[in-house]
């Protein structure tokens, strides 16, 4: 299963909205096929796999990453593929969260004699799609916030400079996040200050730019932005609590797209935004801050999960910029609680890792 | 010879201002001996080994975490032990780190025909006795800044409040931080806000309770502050820079020391307080914070080692209190760079450990 798990992340970033998955047919207690579902409305990865077997699949063990769909979808219901391959066995890890059609599948394969098992390996097969798993119970995005600060905590210094906290090697890293998410968001500031592109580079691969998305809610991004000039097949969306203003048009005529948003307390709502974005099909969504953005995305409690960065390095002062701005609790036991921490290094930087939901 | 480092361990906190060590006995490929340096005063590694070794000694291999005496101090010379009883082979993880006497073991015991072998564990036991060398290279003591703080780089909420920020399992290794270092530092607005006794708590044994050392320039400090109440065999110090104030001798006959510092600037000079406390046989010190202190030992360069805790939560302002306080760099490139990064986890805790020299 963990094969079949490897093989289901290899789809990291094309099969949105559609889960990852990976598959691996056994005979005999050797691998016969493999196949995960490449990109979206491509074939499943049962389908792959069992193609990539031939005449081995007959009688042979299934292994996949999440229970076969017995509808028809982009394409035909993978519970026949693997009834008329002669799959005498399917051995799943998690069973598809859809409510609607969560255990029709292995229903189906057990109506046609086929011994079915599931659960193996189900907290791996449900992190890798987390995201697919929120979007298909709440039809909302999956949201990380990513930050990167000092040991000390500030993710630049008090002239706004923040190049680089990081090193080289999480850097790396983030893009593949990039990569793998629908959307990234950044606040104004943000464009204003780094004046980012917010495209995806990757060094082996072409990688997939995510939407890129900017909270500007007097719609006051220069004209000269970076990432209104970028080259990319990805659009830039600009929410708005401003769409009547004339820049709307000329913003839109240099390919972005400009959509109103509701405001809440003079700012953005970004409840209601992750319902909007949820409708736009977008299934995961990458917060790259700043302090105002990750403060209000915490506020509003639409974080899933966040992914902090600390570099080797202090910088000694409270004049900084802070990883969230804004008024905090008054007890430290009103602090927002982060569960399943995990660790990684990145050379010398620290990530930590955690879930908030 | 990481038997004999893990033997040298067992006297952290009692051999100040004399270094940590440990010394195995081994015979025909078995451990005979096993001693480790208990307390100042007492009988060294060697001797304690060599004993517990009996006649087993003559003709053994002595493993040595630091290079043998070769000169009267509080004991007889290691030396000397170690020919009368017959050994024929030492290892040392390393030489004595003081130049006066550095080698001088080494060359004694080659005179009288026993071969030694230096350098096996090095870096392990250059940094078991970190305090130790830096002491002796500069009579100064070692500093180790430690800090506990939200993932968002917050000590406490904008009301001060910051129990707790960590969890037991830190708050417990902190104890142990306490046990082994020879004085702890904090500022006023520490024993305002916290009112901390700042003694040594362990579950299994008997800590030691470090010198408590209090940065209070006004000498503004509550009579009834716990630091003076608490009945310790370690003296509370308070570094001040109004020792004429009548208050003085209040504090005095209530047990605590009032020592008269240098002021620059209008604050105490952390350098020249750090020449006074290595006249005082300060080895090690550890300062437990707050933000002004942090900020004010990293600025002075006093600091050798961080050590800072993270808890698994989120503030999520900017009005909590800061990790270190004042005017940081105006840019990224010039903030402090911590080396020699470690994490290690203390339940859903992180703490990463680094150092400044």
């Amino acid at each position: 299963m963990n094969i079949a798990l490897d093989l289901a992340a290899k789809g990291a970033g094309y099969t949105s909205p559609n889960p990852m998955v990976g598959a691996v047919v056994v005979s005999e207690g050797t691998i016969v096929g493999k196949g995960w579902h490449e990109s979206v409305g491509g074939p499943h990865a049962e389908v792959n796999a069992i193609n990539d077997a031939g005449n081995l699949a007959k009688g042979a063990a299934l292994y996949v990453t999440l229970e076969p769909c017995n509808h028809q979808g982009r394409t035909p219901p993978c519970t026949q593929k693997i009834i008329s391959a002669g799959i005498k066995r399917v051995v799943m890890a998690m069973a598809d969260p859809n409510p609607n059609v969560s255990g029709g599948g292995e229903k189906f394969l057990k109506q046609h004699g086929i011994t079915v098992e599931s659960g193996i390996c189900r907290n791996r097969a449900q992190r890798l799609n987390e995201s697919f798993i929120k979007y298909v119970l709440t039809k909302k995005p999956f949201v990380t916030l990513k930050c990167a600060a000092t040991l000390d905590g500030r993710i630049a210094t008090r002239t706004g400079d923040s190049k680089w906290v990081t090193g080289k090697a999480s850097r790396k890293y983030v893009h593949g996040l990039r990569h793998s998410a629908d959307a990234i968001m950044v606040g104004i500031n943000t464009i204003k200050t780094d004046n980012p592109s917010l495209t995806t580079r990757l060094e082996n691969k072409k990688g997939v730019d995510p939407k890129r998305i900017i909270l500007d809610t007097n719609l006051s991004i220069a004209e000269d932005a970076k990432v209104l000039q970028v080259a990319s097949e990805s659009d830039t969306i600009i929410i708005t609590g401003n769409s009547k203003s004339s820049k709307k048009n000329r913003l839109e005529k240099m390919g972005a797209r400009v959509i109103d948003a509701d405001i809440k307390d003079s700012r953005i709502d970004l409840n209601a935004l992750m319902i909007r974005l949820g409708q736009m099909e977008i299934t995961s969504l990458l917060i790259e801050g700043g302090g105002q953005v990750a403060a209000a995305s915490l506020k509003a409690e639409i974080v899933d999960k966040i992914c902090f960065f600390y570099a080797p390095k202090i910088l000694g002062g409270d004049d900084g910029v802070s990883m969230c701005s804004g008024t905090g609790p008054d007890l430290m036991s009103r602090s927002i609680p982060v569960k399943d921490i995990t660790v990684r290094r990145f050379d010398d930087d620290v990530m930590i890792e955690g879930y908030l939901t």
